[in-house]
């Protein structure tokens, strides 16, 4: 039994991380894989491991879409096929490399780890506001823990309150104002929807509010299997429709390096600036706290670890159910 | 069962290590603690782990005798009890963080990581003379070995004529004059005690006894379980009632940090010399031949390692044994 | 049962390595152990573990063939007896360190970790040429990787025209005029033979050879259970019959320091330029890609990896077949 779920699309990269000629090495659900654009502009996606002798194919001479070991030239094209052996002879059919179907969508490259007639392109989560709004920068980098405690993290947005207080400036009026609502969609998406109706503005917005006014804030968070989330963010002057600021939609998707690591895909508004604070956010404040978290966990199971359920956990708990139902479907 | 004998006091810390104001963390049989001093003047200790999802919260805020998790913001007392919820609402009775009996003695903070009703204060050894004799300085650090092979090293200070040749420029007097004698008293130790009768003194206190001339000396060791030992030396001229020099006393006081690294608390007389001769005894001597010991038995238990055993290893032998009965009494 | 093959002979070092009037301190076969020269000119090989505390005797005082350890001073000879204990009192028969039987042969130390009088030096691979040839310098360095990968390396010298391209000039002629021959003859040995017969002539040797003129070439690789190699290396012009170059014959032997690093022991032609070109081919060449090969395999059984098999690497199958053979001969 695989430790992931595999009938499911997993975002492997951003195509801009791909090197134009080259190919890209990942590690992803704990295999090492290379992606490269092929002359079709079709993606190819195959294991960086030689069936001979196990060697990574990264360390071997990439040309025209064909890779050649690096150690007794066995060479393989974007399918995965074995399309020379330097000795002659005949191969036989186990002379191939894994390769798995992947898909471009909002920027993003999309694998199917499961059974590859099953992988259909419209079970990719909607993230086509990513190219809708205004421009933005794609981003990516690795954080040292399990992809579930960090969809943990993001569909509990209330740690803003102390983690990132310094960051957000938040004033407790999720807790003074706030009303949660957690569903479902037909997508299959879990939703955490924190709405603040008739309260204190944060700091940065007293001045566009006005002494004594308020107003009314949305922060919506949409997960689906495994964990590709989506922020929503919004705020008005209460009673007013229109929005007091552009709407805020940021992705982001989780994808397994390992067991104990995760490939963090996000936007960000141009600018070092921008960067540099989405980097504080992630990198300074949630991902201490998470490590610090798993190395208390020790490796053990989350629900044997015991954990203490509060009302605001719903959607994470519910988030883990559905992600552990579609992994004991795939057993049986 | 617990790698641990859980119904004695060990030692947690010098009080003088716990800052004013704040806490101390610390990890002690393989969890991780906050110690500190609530108003009243008694001493708290609670596990640094909270329940809601396991960061530590030394992360977090603390105020008042209160720890606020820097995650979600649970909030915890001296007794482990919550005492703040930001979502209010009830918490279930499981809301609560682990807390030991903690008691001062003798400048040391003593813990019972075992059933509470059971943690009699008289039963903590007595290391009263710590606070009897000349003014010394408390200092401790962690030694990356097993507590139960340290206090083997201790057990069998017959070593010193060899690891500690030139610290304590011993002269073999101790195999040529020394006799052992080994014994258990009413408060549970083991003794270890070295008598050397009439042997040519050690180099730095020949010129105090003369040519010629010889002393008696004594080399006590004494054991609790599960590993704080005190080390007490004599001298006299021989024939002579008086001692020669002052007698001394010292604590050697282990606690497991973790199966594989000890806690060692200590006094030294005061002043930086004598902070670095026990610097070198305890961390260039004893501690490089003691990793080397672990090295070599690579995490195997000691019996099963086939120990061959000489008279001079009884004491630590009987300590060992004494260790593993209380362990099987617990597990029954 | 021995992750090893216990009834051979390994080399544990080149004589040059153990010092002068000292001795040398190796891991082999995941144990640690002493050699030194005796008085007598014989070899003593015992181990580098105290029986009492388990401490590695080396950390103790060498003179006059015997070890004393430096923990409690029991002292033994190069037949692991305990020739003194400081406490006086008989010792068991158990006070003893364990020795093998260490033979010299051709400048190397050669031991046998099996049943003793199984230990037939006349069973130790002829490596006769080693100074039978030009001068030559010994040189050994360790391999973090396990040993039967680096046979494997060896006994499929087609490799050298992926992995060696830069450093041996190789153009290819060992698949356009190469004919492999798999032998095993009488001694034990698997052989591998690569004869390219009417080649064209390596880059370094066109001129020897002058316009259209080609070469034969032997490229022959002999192993030795457990991993003991030697390459033969041998050219002529087409048609003639003496060498166009002086043959060469290099030791690749090969002894486990432990399941994942490899003593290997080589030689080269004496300069620091040869030195260095060794080295490159060694440590930049081949030790990268057989780590990487190492660390695909994760620590799984080769087999069960369930590799693709090409008809190169029969000798290299063979080679794997003998020896566990061997292991499951001694098992039974």
């Amino acid at each position: 039994m695989s430790a992931y779920v595999l009938n499911l699309w997993y975002m492997a990269a951003w195509t801009q991380e791909v090197p134009e000629g080259g190919f890209l090495v990942r590690r992803l659900l704990d295999r090492q894989w290379l992606l490269w654009r092929e002359e079709s502009g079709d993606w190819a996606m195959i294991e960086d491991r030689c069936p001979h002798r196990f060697v990574p194919l990264s360390r071997g001479k990439f040309a025209d879409g064909r890779i050649a070991c690096g150690y007794h030239g066995l060479t393989f094209d974007g399918t995965g096929s074995c399309v020379h052996n330097p000795f002659g002879g005949d191969l036989p059919p186990s002379a191939r490399v894994a390769s798995l179907p992947v898909v471009e969508a909002h920027g993003g490259l999309w694998f199917w780890p499961g059974e590859a007639d099953k992988a259909n392109p419209a079970l990719i989560p909607d993230f086509s506001f990513i190219d809708a709004g205004a421009p933005i920068e794609r981003a990516a980098y690795v954080m040292g823990v399990n992809y579930e405690l960090i969809a943990d993290n993001l569909l509990d947005l209330s740690h803003a309150e102390f983690l990132h207080v310094e960051s957000f400036g938040t004033n407790g009026s999720l807790f003074s104002h706030g009303a949660q609502t957690v569903e479902q969609d037909a997508s299959g998406a879990v939703w955490n929807k924190w709405d603040m109706t008739g309260a204190p503005p944060p700091g940065w917005a007293e001045a566009m509010v006005g002494p004594g006014g308020t107003v009314d804030q949305q922060l919506h968070i949409r997960w689906h299997a495994p964990a590709s989330l989506a922020l929503f963010i919004a705020m008005r002057r209460s009673g007013e429709a229109a929005p007091m600021v552009p709407p805020m939609a940021n992705p982001h998707i989780l994808t397994p390096e390992t067991q104990r690591s995760t490939h963090y895909f996000f936007t960000h508004a141009p600018g070092a600036e921008e960067a540099a604070q989405a980097r504080r956010v992630f990198l300074e404040e949630d991902e201490p706290m998470l490590a610090a978290q798993a190395e208390a966990m020790g490796g053990a199971d989350f629900w044997d670890c015991k954990p203490l359920i509060l009302a605001s956990d719903k959607a994470a708990v519910l988030a883990r159910r559905k992600l552990m139902q579609l992994r004991k479907a795939e057993v049986e």
